[in-house]
């Protein structure tokens, strides 16, 4: 299973909106071929792995077994279902790291391969199996995509100096580094503000990936510049919540769309709206890198479940902080994660974190699904 | 070396004022015995280990080596100098990590042993065994002791929430870690307004240790409370720059001794002052946990040598700032740090960093005393 995850974790950047999914085919304790997802609307894992084990002229069968992260697929997508490839060949047993929450799968796949006499074992490294798919598993759970908020900072805690000065706080590795949460997204998001102050691309540059993800605006007054950098032509979603039609075109004409969405209170996007809207295009991951305003409401609003500090060993006084939220009366109030990783990147560390009762109730569905 | 390294290790919570040595004998590739620095005033690192060796009835000195981690002592101390116990025995090699930057040694320890006969390599791992003497070596490079500043702050830098509350943004397994650091010092140093904000002990309590480092106050007006905890039997220090004679005699029947230092242009006790007095009193390393006023001062005066941050996966938004310091026109004016290590302890992560400069200035006369 551990080399299956390997393979599912070799298509972070590709798969979406599908789930990544890594399978190995093992016969006589030997690994004789694998597989994983390809891009969106190619082969599943199960199918690169069979060909792969085909083309060597593999045809023992019914000694085989088969490791998938992932439940396989029972449903016609774009392409045709995994399990009808699997009892065709009738392996001896299939072992399956977590049950697809996929409502037209939820558990099919495994009684239907079961039902043509193979032997079925799940919920084998589902927690590794849930890190890898986190995205997929939110929206199908929570109808949310899985929100990652990246900051960088000094030591106390600011991303610029009071006069705004931010170039550079963390150093270049650190930078580069933060590029591959921004491949595995679907979306990478950011406020108005940091457009307008910092005019970023916010694509992947350093690092290779056959896709881009879409970058998205969070824009409530519609102020976004035609000039912006980030017109460069890939798609740029833009949310605001006033009408101004004559708007529309110019911004369309460099392939951004705007969409207009309820306002909340303070006449700002409402990010509920925002984040079911996301949802529904199929956005498994969003990956946040934005000013404190847009940082601390969407924590307020408890849409941050994955945090990736980059902190530089700088003290810098005052500044600007990296959220900006209510005063908390009472430290049982704190947004608090759960540390998973410290590691030194370049001069600076990287922390990654966890909003716990995100986690947990996506690795409880998935649990109460495998019973 | 590495043995004799980690027997240095050994000491590092109880030589003081003395530098921390190890010395391991080697015979035929085999080691035969090891020795640590006692309690000042006890045997050094090498006598430890010739009495194991002699303890066992070994007797040929001709075909050992002896690994030291310091440069043999050549002068009478409290105790008679480790290079006449050596001569007398005449080994074969003595490999040291490091020369002795003790005006009274730095080098004469070497000249002895060369001119008895005995060959000597010098520079083997300095700077391993820089670390852990740093405190002593700075003492007698830079007539100043190497501080280290510990911060315990939530992800945005917050030390406390606005409202003072502070108990706990760090876990207890943080807190317990930060015991190690205040144990291997000579002093632990705060300001007043920790001491009447949070009364603390700053004693270690919960590691083993024969040695209680001396507690050292920042109090300008003289406003050290009578019924503090600190005043507990044990030694403490108060640095004022007030004269207040009617104040003394309460505190020194507690064991708290006032210092009267030159004040600064602010009225506050000038830090340099207090620098140089804590090295007269051969004090190497001093712990900091203050408060954001002293921290900050202590950083703008440029006596800030290690920087030991616990950090919370926690934010906080508005709160009590790490340190309070002038605000800065340039990110190149940052007060920036070399991080040396992260390490996740229990739900928080530590980091240790180190001030470049004040390092280069110690590794840079050791190395200039090897030529």
């Amino acid at each position: 299973m551990q080399q299956a995850l390997a393979a599912a974790r070799q298509s972070l950047y590709i798969t979406s909106p599908n789930p990544r999914v890594g399978c190995v085919i093992v016969h006589h304790n030997q690994i004789i071929a694998r597989g994983a997802t390809q891009m969106a609307g190619g082969a599943h894992a199960e199918v690169m792995a069979i060909r792969q084990a085909q083309s060597q002229g593999f045809t023992a069968w019914d000694e085989a077994v088969f490791y998938v992260t992932l439940e396989p697929c029972s449903h016609h997508g774009r392409t045709p279902p995994c399990v009808e490839a699997l009892i065709a060949l009738k392996p001896k047993q299939v072992v399956i790291a977590m049950l697809d929450p996929n409502p037209v799968v939820a558990g099919r796949g495994v009684q239907q391969l079961r039902t043509a006499g193979i032997e079925v074992i799940t919920g084998v490294e589902t927690e590794a199996a849930l890190v890898i798919n986190v995205g997929f598993v939110s929206r199908m759970v929570r109808n949310l995509p899985w929100v990652w908020l990246k900051t960088a900072s000094s030591l106390d805690g600011r991303t610029a100096l009071a006069n705004g000065e931010s170039k550079w706080i963390t150093g270049a590795a650190a930078r580069l580094d933060g590029q591959q949460f921004r491949a595995r997204s679907c979306v990478v998001l950011t406020g108005i503000g940091t457009v307008l102050a910092d005019d970023p691309q916010l694509n992947v540059r350093d690092i290779a990936t056959p896709r881009q993800p879409i970058r998205a605006v969070i824009d409530s007054q519609l102020r976004f510049p035609l000039d912006a950098k980030m017109l460069d032509g890939h798609p740029v979603w833009i949310f605001t919540c006033v009408q101004q039609p004559d708007r529309l075109q110019p911004l369309a004409d460099k392939n951004a769309q705007v969409i207009v969405l309820n306002a909340n209170a303070d006449g700002q996007v409402d990010l509920h709206s925002v984040m079911r809207w996301l949802a529904q295009q199929q956005i498994n991951e969003v990956h946040v890198e934005a000013g404190a305003r847009l940082n601390g409401a969407l924590l307020q609003a408890g849409y941050v479940d994955s945090l990736i500090s980059y902190i530089a060993p700088v003290l810098l006084g005052e500044g600007r902080p990296v959220t900006q939220i209510n005063p908390l009366s009472h430290l049982d109030q704190a947004y608090r994660f759960e540390l998973l990783q410290s590691q030194k990147v370049g001069d600076d560390v990287r922390l990654i974190m966890r909003q716990p009762q995100s986690w947990h109730t996506l690795l409880s569905h998935l649990q109460q699904l495998s019973q």
